[in-house]
């Protein structure tokens, strides 16, 4: 099956109007006719070659949202004409310990990404900026009825991400949450704390996008810029997720714990962190990281944003703005989430 | 009251004897005659000025084990006769969100450390390389019978340093824990998570001890000098306790860890360490610290082994050796502890 899409020919190149082929549908595969498809900073680190050769043309989008137009006769979890969804990963080994613990994204042989990736027939997978996608039913996800398509569509990288550690972390009630950066995957986790009952307090570098930020949910918002924010602060959370990729001080964002309080980067800067160890042993503090999440983690966030009527803030723009879209993520012009309408691929 | 003890009268030189005055019995003290105080690294740092100006003389020492020799009106909890202990903390506020959780080390206001430190009326504390000790009776813990006490003196705070990890961070039945360095912290380490129920595995520089190792309760071990340790190994452990001071290679030994891991420091080197994020994203993993553990957790420890029978290995000496043991400690040439016995002081 041959159907459009937008590709990026080479590392750095704009994204251009092409065709690439899709796979017959398996036994347990779905073809899913895509509706939207969310532009994740990830895209642009990818075609731009940030991190390291990729195997180009390259089909960006791993936020993907659209309606199931065939099922293999394996498929018993989703049926023609259901909304459904896929993230970041497309498959993964299934067996090994960290699979059957539900955290396919650590798949030990190696989870395959939506785009760039080696599929398990040798070929290179192709992402979202496209009319259509064959995946396999195990990574496709149900996205429930009241979710707008569009704004659901960030949720399957932008809102995992976040998710994940909001939970593994106990956001909830009685919990004090720090989001550092209100951005794309900022916006969110501003958004899912408050529905699970944290405190939300968003440390952006300044405060141009306070107004935002309490509308979003934010309970108080405060300037990094300002050194007097650290020191008022100090040892107040229980949770800072720095969503983030930039390098920060990490020992200054430690200092914001609480006793047994965590720092979690969602983002990876490309140089190594540096901090005192003191940071962590004179609180009992815990660095750490998360990516994504697992399929079950996945579905279970989507379900509780359609109760809490949770979506991202989104632009929705043609397929042939994509470059355009581009260089506003890069200058953070957007709130929060450009994605592209696939129709406009048709 | 007026007691024999050892002091470093400055920065760096060899400690000599003198006397020193302890306060009287207040309503809330205890007097206890000390039977044997065990020497910490942390010791050493002190009086060799490694952590800064101190408030010379210096009589170190905060691994303390004797006996009730008089109680105060107040004291319900001790009696004269009792076998009792004190480790690194002689004070706090008591009155903090932390030291209401039972989580005094970390109080707002300070704890007050068992040697150098200012007490509540402004006397600098004087530790346990001395004959007696007063001591409020909340930070007075209860030896239980059965320990041997030149043993137990350890547990007061190498003990308490590692069990506050390996509870933390869930050492028990089913869980693979490694320890890092084998020497007065990591001995104690190795007993506690064995006796816990953990699978315990000791990375060391070279294999010298690995018969001890072995004795003590590991499981197996390793030499961090071989490079095909950490391929071997590589995303085995649910926990990794350092107990290693020098500056590691944090990379390394995150990469050690499987999904949701931890590495935890217990030292601090004197330097930044520096890490990855990546190292952390991918596979959720911490980076943590700890330092010693609170009231309750520290009898809770003294409980359990008891219990089980823990005590550090330890090498008794009179107090006229202790520079000598001073610079065995420095020369890794103790297996694996100190202990003072205070009756040489007399």
């Amino acid at each position: 099956m041959r159907v459009n899409a937008y590709a990026a020919p080479a590392a750095g190149q704009p994204l251009a109007p092409t065709t690439i082929e899709r796979r017959d549908v398996g036994a347990n595969d779905v073809l899913i006719a895509i509706e939207y498809a969310g532009i994740c900073h990830s895209d642009i680190h990818t075609v731009n070659g940030d991190w390291g050769p990729q195997p180009f043309p390259v089909v960006p989008g791993h936020e993907i949202v659209g309606v199931v137009a065939e099922v293999g006769a394996g498929v018993t979890g989703h049926r023609v004409g259901d909304r459904v969804g896929v993230g970041c990963m497309v498959d993964s080994c299934g067996e090994c310990a960290n699979c059957r613990a539900g955290d396919e994204q650590y798949c030990r042989q190696g989870m395959v990404p939506t785009y760039a990736g080696t599929d398990r027939d040798g070929t290179t997978t192709q992402g979202g900026y496209s009319t259509h996608v064959v995946v396999d039913a195990g990574y496709v996800l149900r996205v429930p009825d009241g979710l707008d398509p569009a704004a659901a569509a960030p949720l399957l990288c932008a809102g995992i991400t976040t998710w994940s550690p909001l939970r593994r972390w106990g956001a909830g009630p009685g919990r004090r949450v720090a989001v550092v950066g209100l951005g794309g995957l900022g916006h969110m986790a501003v958004k899912l704390a408050h529905a699970l009952g944290a405190e939300v307090t968003v440390l952006s570098q300044s405060l141009k996008k306070q107004e935002d930020g309490l509308r979003l949910g934010a309970d108080a918002y405060f300037a990094t810029s300002d050194p007097e924010t650290f020191s008022h602060l100090a040892g107040r959370f229980d949770l800072v997720l720095n969503t983030v990729s930039a390098a920060v001080d990490v020992d200054a964002y430690l200092s914001l714990l609480a006793v047994d309080g965590a720092l979690v980067n969602v983002g990876a800067p490309a140089d190594p962190l540096s901090l005192n160890a003191m940071s962590l042993i004179g609180g009992r503090r815990t660095f750490a990281g998360s990516m994504i999440g697992g399929i079950a983690a996945t579905q279970e966030m989507l379900d509780f944003c359609a109760e809490h009527g949770i979506g991202a803030e989104v632009e929705v723009v043609p397929a042939d703005r994509v470059n355009e879209a581009y260089a506003r993520v890069l200058a953070s012009d957007v709130r929060y989430r450009f994605v592209i309408d696939a129709a406009t691929l048709a």
